[in-house]
């Protein structure tokens, strides 16, 4: 039998992804699951996305432009960066298929092999798949639970910094925290960056989603850093457009994207049909982010109000992205979620969480920690949340 | 300003795209250009994959399973390859983000940095893309155009084996020759594969398109070679479904499946649209692969005794796929197609072809080769070949 090399068999599988053969085999049993387990909403896409999709008049689907169909570059650049105060011209924005591809790219394009990358944690585990797939160490800055996942003090990140680092990869607002970063935060870390000469990978893909009052403030605008920052970005969660998997990556780095165009050209193009959708989904009107922000906070609301009520766990609330963190009363975060899958139903159902050991780097940390996506509306986020309160009264691991 | 990777600023940039800057300026003066440069046909794809689109009901469109949609992967498993006579079950098919995709997949799944990859030249240049991606070493066994470019001996193959050498890379049909392989030249190449302990990746993208009575012999049908042989497969080209961006990586071997779906689950899903379109596709019905594969036997013919007919051209009667390659009486054939695109024109039109020297590794190798994609009707594909072969004529850097 030929050897699969040590690459992909030491590679991590997905955390968030690998407990789905419990739900799928509870799901065969007839038990109803609650996802909580991945950022997968249930908000409709924008009307005009869909139809866009639905009235193609293409007699065949060929290739369009590695970096694009030219229409949704311009129009990404357009009506949607110009009109948020990101000021970039064509050239210095390519789609990609979604933010995952952009992720890898970014990666490939700032490290070698042997490179290192400073991630805050706890970080999306996919972060340290793509460095492991490409050889580079994600060296982890812890940030803490009971202070909101703040940004630390910049010494943190520097004390870090070896000459085999490359970029600082940061989400904001972030998965799996939901913590929105400040333009003082943002300042600093785009002056850590150019000082030590660090590339500073933003993933913004959840820029739609903060309930502040202030408004989100991106990589993009940070004086003075703008050969160093490279913004990846997405329609998946902006318009609840995830399966047609087109984002982008940008920046003003004229060698960035000069080398992101090869890596693009190596797949030849992304797909034709998503193109479509993210086009006609520019014209997507204000009012469907204003409903889907105000439905997030209600979500947000319930789902951690209901998870402080439980006894022994603590959620911070989160002021972006549709997800939050939780410390819970067990032994291990992974157990429990298993547990839940294969053993807890309440009148039939169940509620799949995340457990969150594998979003951090350090070992041992997270390990009672899960992710709760609150992807659900209200009422059925109401009876998640119950099941998982009673699951966590009655799992034979809890430590209260 | 902060550097990118040596890997980013080494890596080739793709020689069958790379000239598209220079036919978009020809456009923008009003220069019609015909494209053989690139494998984009202009065959209309199936009207039932079409209609699936179309008539989408999806209200969101969220990711499917990594491994793509169930219903996919048994529909390609028993519409498709059973029909064909490959016998795979559902778990060891995966869909891929097209036939790429799985190019990547399979190389990192065989290799670590460091390790070899033997392949014939000349062969599919993003193969060494992807090779050179993920650190891994192409090694050329060279075949000769005015041998059709035949499987060599497999002495050629075993003289280049070293103890870090992982895997034999054929594309059958072959893109860029154009040459099908024989049962006989499969089952020796599975020998050594088996013999040296080498996985056998078999991109077998062009199958439907060969020109011979004798069926096309998949590597998944050697006898002995299951736990080595990796078959990479596409619905691009098969029904005209480039832009859906659809594939599928398979293997009888557990631990490659269980690699790959790590893989796939770091970039969560393929396109659902293109899952859609391919999904309805397997109901094509065999009279749209034969009213395809007539076509493309007049295209051949027309190109290739055009080809034949210029003086000082070579070029052998491909048996497969829609490519042929050819020697012309030039100094250098990158040069030639640059000039091509920047001055040649007749009533206002110009011919698009590829310099072939990417398609070899061995230095020197294949400057004096274009490659031709037949892939226009036979009235435009006359035009372009006359284009073609005044331009030759004309051209200062004839060696003639």
């Amino acid at each position: 039998m030929a050897k699969i090399s040590r690459k992909a068999e030491q590679m991590p599988a997905s955390a968030i992804r690998k407990l789905v053969p419990l739900a799928d085999a509870a799901k065969e049993k007839g038990v109803k699951v609650y996802h909580l387990n991945v950022g997968a909403p249930d908000i409709a896409s924008p009307e005009n996305a869909l139809r866009a999709v639905r009235e193609n008049t293409l007699d065949h689907v060929s290739y369009s432009n590695s970096a694009g169909l030219i229409e949704l570059r311009k129009g990404l650049v357009e009506k949607y960066y110009h009109k948020i105060g990101i000021d970039i011209s064509v050239p210095e924005l390519m789609v990609t298929v979604a933010g995952t591809e952009g992720v890898d790219m970014a990666i490939q394009i700032c490290c070698d092999e042997g490179d290192e990358i400073l991630v805050m944690e706890p970080f999306y585990t996919n972060y340290n798949t793509f460095a492991f797939m490409n050889g580079v160490t994600m060296k982890a800055v812890p940030t803490d639970i009971r202070e909101g996942f703040r940004v630390p003090p910049m010494e943190e990140f520097e004390k870090r910094i070896t000459p085999r680092t490359r970029a600082i990869l940061i989400s904001n607002p972030g998965n799996p925290t939901g913590t929105l970063y400040s333009k003082e935060n943002m300042l600093a870390l785009g002056r850590l960056a150019v000082e030590h000469d660090l590339f500073l990978i933003s993933d913004e893909v959840y820029r739609e989603f903060c309930y502040t009052e202030a408004p989100h403030f991106s990589a993009m605008n940070i004086p003075g850093a703008e050969d160093h920052v490279i913004l990846i970005d997405s329609v998946s969660k902006r318009y609840n457009l995830c399966g047609c998997r087109i984002g982008c990556i940008v920046s003003h780095n004229p060698d960035v994207m000069r080398a992101a165009l090869k890596y693009a050209q190596a797949r030849l193009c992304p797909p034709i049909f998503g193109q479509m959708a993210a086009l006609a989904a520019l014209d997507t009107p204000d009012s469907y982010f204003a409903a889907v922000r105000t439905e997030y906070i209600r979500r947000r609301d319930c789902a951690v109000q209901a998870l402080n009520a439980m006894e022994g766990v603590f959620s911070p609330l989160p002021m972006g992205a549709f997800y939050t963190m939780a410390e819970i009363p067990v032994d291990n975060a992974e157990s429990f979620a298993r547990w839940m899958l294969e053993e807890w139903r309440i009148d039939g159902e169940t509620t799949m969480v995340t457990p969150a050991a594998s979003f951090y780097k350090t070992p041992g940390k997270g390990i009672n920690h899960i992710r709760v996506a609150y992807v659900l509306e209200v009422p059925r986020l109401v009876k998640a949340m119950h099941i998982l309160a009673e699951g966590l009264k009655a799992y034979p691991g809890r430590t209260l």
